[in-house]
């Protein structure tokens, strides 16, 4: 870490500050410049945040060098993570194809969609049993009896499932029927929950929230894997930005940003970013091309029936297009 | 709501949607445009979702005409609401002046600054027991013990008192133990937890998310609502954008934009949204002139020694200026 | 154009406001919901600005139906636009890959950079003459020179070339000297050189501003082509948010989006999107993957002593072998 | 500049960029953390750009210490700025009143609202006489015979004047005819503007760029002092963030900010900011009480005829009130 002191403070004043800083384990190298005089802190400094040093009256401003995590860093773990469940494996080259309805609305529906989206190659079904809505008056999902079909439909199409967990008193249930757990976005620093999924024994695939940085959302998967669960899948489902012709922004970069940082297996939802089905295939083959570990994407036989996010959710037919169109490009 | 067609959309297609249409209970009127075919909606369309007619093929886009919360809408309730806690009064020209620790980190620290933020005008006494904090490694809050202290601070002082709930199991001990409950920016949309905070007969102090538009906040005071409690304060604290030189970026402009389409009070926390001791005057003047309905700062007597945010704590002394100040200017 | 009246609005109130908008020459469709009286503005408002009614004490609000581009639109002109300079198409499935460095810095820099890129597949060399720098201490370009140098490596390579003109005084230099014109980013709504732009016969490519959305991209496009220049490249190089990781965030879904909304080529700029050469592969992979029709990229032989952006050029072999993965996938 | 390099970088390629470095006339302070080496640069660092280093394979990051910014920094010119045109101050507690309309319609439109803004308190006029529109089919302004008109009103009410110049060619007349000239938000990098601007002796208003950092906003008034002219006020219009409620997001946090680092004067622009007039009177109270240095009010006496803009603009005896009500409160 880096602290810039205020131009003309007395020696006086750095000489107490430094010894401060001692106290807290670190050591201390002092850099004089022009007009600003730098401290450079050196050790473990991920205990510390700049915002601590800044209460001081001398600070002007203080940084990182280092990146606030380290579980999650590929300083200290230079091979790709790769998960195993079942056999399906995550990262370092192998892709997740997790497909399914946003809601899960009834057993037909989410049958018919299953059998269509393994018959077209994916290997993990997606549906919602609990809908964080920002309406109160919205559908707010099947619950527990969602969860049971989740676990017929892998019964009967040997898919893996995944599911949105909300709160601490969802997440074990989640657990229990499910093989991965889903953090929303809107839950990226619902820190309670983050830490109770560190403390389950299933993969956790935590989705990027709506203004959070790379760093935060790095911090996030921190907070599962210090609990012991190393098993984290990022995914980015856009971001929020000033653009209005789409729900939210794609933020495509971050994929090779991440994988330059993290070891973590990172995938992409298409489907959130755009919130326009038209947009689904075209972003799942630049997520695939810039070499995501996979995509997440919503399919519904009819979405025009959805009782969540049709607009965004691919035909089954169109689903198997997208995945022979990825195959001829390689991808 | 309004549902604009795709140019030369078939008479048939158009019909068959305004009977789905009409099944949910609206009435609908159609329009002819040059280029555009145009449906309006008319009735009680809070239910419905512009994405979920967005589903159907012959749909370009969907609009709302009226904002989709109620209970928190000034269309319906057009006074201001005023909630008042044992005498002290927020909203309706009458202000909150919360103020106090970011966290709270032992009894000493917590009646010191008790004391003097009274004695200088405080009506509310803040101070964090259960810290959300972005890295696993930072202090995370003195929990049950912090809840005591601030129940001794008020025998003590007569100031009322609140603290943040962070999740389903310490919200109930917040209630128990202070007489208003925050929720946090990175809560905002924990839905789960809204819904309990609903279920106490408690004032809420809901805070903007940082990426929160101001219909995404008021949907969430409504989730609150809709569950039965309406005493609800709302608290904007800056939204992320691309400035870096301050930590949030103070939306000023949420306070009459707020008071124009709602009546719940609206209070400003000048001191996440800078980030910085020495802006926190200045930007407390202006929360004051523009009409909110209190003020929530951060008042440290050793901000450099603060296990958190030092950086934008207010020393006692600043903190007893800025309420002359505020005086002198008749706000 | 849909005009929203504020609840309780007199009738005759809404009767003048009707004899206004017929005066603009347009119809008035009147449609009354349950609390809001809707006015639906039927026949050319592309004069018109929602803003305009904004200004009556009965309106709400006001929004578009249509876009407030023609000449740029789909709608109108549904066939891809194809631009053929000397032979080389871009549009409609025909990829322009323009390669170059950031500033022209000499001419054996400039002639080294470009025989290579051409050998490794680009058809069209880009290089600064004129730069448009944050800092007024930063190197500015070679200015008349540069463009001399650009036109000797035509004459040596038979590569297209591009610069980037800033100014009024600038632009019929870089006209009479280079195949295509570059409006950069910070020009995007300089209108008086769009519409200089657009009075002059070269194809031109417009950069999407920093905080630009994709509708005002549009009407800076529909700005050069109103004064009958139809020959617009627009070129996607990432638009501001609050990441700090990269440079920019690179809007990949501008491309799909634009594609169902304008008939006008897209290409993307991955090296000032990521602002860093090791993203630059990968995204423009993902650029080509969504369909762009075209990619431009910076080389430098030495990035290293580039005198701007050295971080985010690739060097000569790393183009070729991008190129060579380009082609794998069939892209 | 503190250049951050790669964990393992061999010490042969350190020595080879330290050579570099030191050409460029710094000096270099080596550091060594725990994982990464840090070279800090001392001098004159102003030429030198963080890019530039990034361009070495070495080098992880870089960052500045130092604001880029000179001429307008605190650091070097501790004492606030006072503009004087004919015994009008602005700056250092003086405070600018600009009012009038957004475009210039008539002259008996401008004369109206002159002489009304006049009796008001106002001290300068604004009126647009050349129209930066987002589309080619809107008023354009009138140009020319607007300036005469500015002239007019000027005689008549003794009142300043100022404009916005768009280009290179309107900037002459610009400040021929005019007190001040304007730069709006739109050419804030037109850096051919700015240089020209700096060349003229009169008094620019510099506004902030839709999505300019406020480093990029003193980069700007940077570029115009350096070229002589330090006569720069600046102008917070608001930013472009996710909200949409309001127009645009008005920064008032860049008030004081811009005052700690700089010694330039600021006002406000609270009509460009909300873009709805009736939020006008509470953000010119806020912009006051935080501390800016003025306020630029858009006026019209016909809000639903203005042919720009109409519905941020006060009426004239709105525009009264608020003057009043500023006095009340001191301000």
């Amino acid at each position: 870490m880096i602290i810039i002191l205020k131009p003309k403070t007395e020696r006086k004043v750095i000489d107490e500050l430094i010894v401060k800083i001692k106290d807290t384990g670190v050591q201390v190298h002092e850099s004089k410049g022009e007009n600003y005089y730098v401290l450079g802190l050196v050790g473990d400094t991920s205990r510390l945040t700049p915002e601590q040093f800044e209460g001081y009256d001398c600070v002007e401003r203080s940084m990182r060098v280092q990146h606030p995590f380290k579980l999650a860093s590929k300083l200290f773990h230079p091979e790709d993570t790769v998960i195993n469940i079942e056999g399906v494996k995550i990262g370092g080259g192998n892709a997740a194809i997790i497909a399914g309805p946003c809601s899960i609305e009834s057993e037909e529906q989410l049958l018919t969609i299953a059998k269509s989206v393994k018959e077209s190659g994916a290997n993990i079904l997606r549906g919602g049993a609990y809908k964080p809505r920002s309406s109160p008056y919205s559908f707010q999902g099947m619950e527990i009896e969602g969860l049971k079909l989740l676990k017929k439909a892998k019964e009967l199409t040997g898919l893996l499932t995944i599911t949105e967990a909300i709160c601490l008193d969802s997440i074990e249930h989640v657990a229990e029927y499910t093989d991965l757990i889903q953090i929303g976005a809107r839950n990226m620093q619902n820190f309670a929950l983050l830490k109770k999924a560190g403390k389950l024994n299933k993969p956790v695939v935590l989705k990027r929230g709506l203004s959070a940085t790379m760093e935060e959302w790095l911090m996030a998967a921190e907070y599962i894997m210090s609990e012991g669960n190393s098993q984290v899948i990022l995914c980015e489902r856009g971001i929020r930005t000033f653009e209005t012709y789409t729900r939210n922004t794609l933020d495509i970069s971050a994929v090779p940003m991440i994988k330059e940082i993290s070891h973590l297996p990172i995938i992409v939802d298409p489907s959130h970013a755009a919130g326009k089905w038209s947009m689904v295939e075209p972003l799942s083959k630049a997520a695939m091309a810039v070499g995501a570990d996979g995509i997440m994407v919503e399919v519904h036989h009819q979405p025009e029936n959805a009782l969540s996010d049709g607009a965004q959710s691919l035909k089954p037919e169109k689903f198997k297009k997208l995945m022979e169109n990825l195959a001829k490009m390689g991808l």
